[in-house]
């Protein structure tokens, strides 16, 4: 087995910061646009196509464009469209499709039966020339580089980042703009916890399954870093909010059991901690991504998250310790980060 | 240890036919005026507001409201309004908050606003003095009866019905109105199979984890099944549409792992039976939910479906094998089905 810094996944999570840049670099005129048309049209809520990693990015897009914007957000249901062939209207919507690729039918289809209904089309993909792009009418192009790795990293963040920036467009808001560009940075700072992070893994090397937590923003958080965990190190991972976990859930949770609690620094923070005391108290084994130092002493395992933004903008950071935890794990337990098994890159759902 | 039929649990899974009964009777002038309400107003999409289990009822309505009456549904992300204070524009939205007790803060606090901002709202709860009921312009009753056994099974197909009952009145259709009226005698016809089905459980004695597949309508079947295995069996039952499931999680399957798949007639069919094969394939071991006797044949293990609705009826029928199996499960292993561990009946989220 060759070394993990020679494998495409270590290579692209390390691409992150200057991916983030070119982003937001080559794409502002784009998004300007976009957020004017939304503007001008009588927009009352977003529906947003996409499945996987991409679907995760979704989930970040449902509380920033809610929170900064006041968009309710619709995540689509695209067997309505493809199987069932019953889409629902789509008055006053912004469609959105999200795909690394732009190819899965059932995604693009959503953005079909939108243009067909005239409603106001974005794609945000990898790839400019693909069937999504090319049906939308307008297309945020992620810049990333090709993406050889079938788990999905790079991608991940520039799709929160075009988000991101579509958000402060709309919004008008110069703060907004002016922290986005100490995102790129910001994720530099968040790597260099690797070392940190491979020795870390060890301890789970056995683990079967695990909980991730996550609420508000970084609800996004949770859902990707537990997919990142099935495809690369196959631990049954189940995303959560911290709220819906108390509605049912918690009844898991037994000695020992392994819960990934992502706390970044925010107005969630006191919600999540308090979250971690109902670990402790049944007696399950928190692992803490933080950058409040009180919030990560509570973790059994620590991982520091070594840079502080708006938490608006912490999901963008807060994953990046999670895809190196899965990462790791993946190559402490001898899997080929590069291609877990019974998965192809692209995959086409209808 | 007492008798499994002497549970509150089994009494309550067996209650649904008459609980049905009821509901179908007592609230149909309720959701006729509802219906109308809705016309009048020009509503462009649902937001429903839930947790848990009832949330699992608005995964359904996601899907029946869209292709039956043509209107996008989004969850709401309960926190934007308790946490964050940022809660999104409401234009043209139906809300409806969905909870057995009606006491959630969370969910209360999102029908509060959106009556500040002149959304029309609905309550679906069992208790119409409730802080939700009061709150709303519309108070449908689940007429459920106390619900005393904490994992929620009654109400949970009452919430379905309502829901499928709102869609056939928005939809003006008579033939909906007659299958509704079918529903309850095909639930009962669906109870029989309990003694399988407590034969059956044995098998997954010692099983740990596996995922329930659900897709189209019975999206929600999966996320409901789920919730029951793991707050009745402890067991780390991850819910999963087959599309998404193709799109990561794939990885996780190895030989002989658990896959719970709800495979009832119709449109979805198809697809559904070609996930099954890949499942084979990969050797994990199919567990199926299904009235179609080949698709049936395809499992491992064969949970029959006796009785044969509208898909878009279905997953009033085809959680009910799941309700059992859960109990059974629990049962099986020495669990209390009424009490389990770590869970309140009333979870007060904010």
């Amino acid at each position: 087995m060759s070394t993990i810094a020679a494998s495409h996944l270590y290579g692209e999570i390390h691409e992150q910061p200057a991916v983030l840049e070119s982003l937001l670099r080559l794409e502002q005129a784009t998004i300007r646009q976009l957020a004017a048309q939304i503007r001008r049209r009588e927009i009352n809520y977003v529906l947003i196509a996409a499945r996987g990693t991409s679907d995760n990015a979704g989930r970040y897009a449902n509380y920033l464009l809610g929170a900064f914007n006041g968009l309710p957000v619709a995540l689509a249901t695209p067997s309505l469209y493809t199987i069932y062939q019953r889409p629902p209207r789509l008055k006053n919507a912004l469609v959105i499709g999200i795909s690394q690729s732009g190819k899965s039918p059932d995604i693009v289809g959503v953005i079909e039966d939108a243009k067909r209904q005239g409603a106001l089309t974005a794609a945000i993909t990898n790839f400019a020339d693909s069937d999504l792009a090319n049906q939308a009418d307008f297309v945020v192009e992620l810049h990333a580089g090709e993406e050889r790795s079938i788990a999905a990293t790079k991608t991940y963040t520039s799709e929160l980042m075009a988000i991101a920036m579509l958000g402060a467009h709309l919004a008008d808001d110069g703060d907004m703009q002016a922290a986005l560009a100490g995102v790129p940075e910001a994720v530099a700072q968040v790597l260099t916890v690797a070392p940190t992070v491979a020795q870390v893994v060890e301890r789970y090397r056995y683990m079967t399954s695990c909980v991730v937590i996550g609420r508000g923003y970084n609800y996004a958080s949770a859902f990707e870093l537990a997919l990142k965990l099935k495809e690369l190190t196959y631990t049954l991972a189940e995303p959560y909010s911290s709220a819906d976990f108390l509605h049912g859930p918690l009844a898991l949770i037994e000695n020992g059991f392994p819960a990934i609690v992502v706390a970044p620094t925010g107005v969630m923070l006191p919600e999540i901690r308090d979250f971690i005391q109902v670990l402790r108290q049944r007696e399950a084994e928190p692992v803490v991504i933080s950058d409040d130092a009180a919030t990560l002493a509570l973790g059994r395992t620590q991982l520091p998250l070594r840079a502080t933004l708006p938490e608006w903008l912490s999901p963008l950071t807060a994953i990046v310790p999670g895809q190196l935890f899965a990462m790791y794990l993946a190559y402490a337990r001898d899997y080929d980060p590069d291609h877990p098994r019974g998965l192809r890159k692209v995959t086409e759902t209808r």
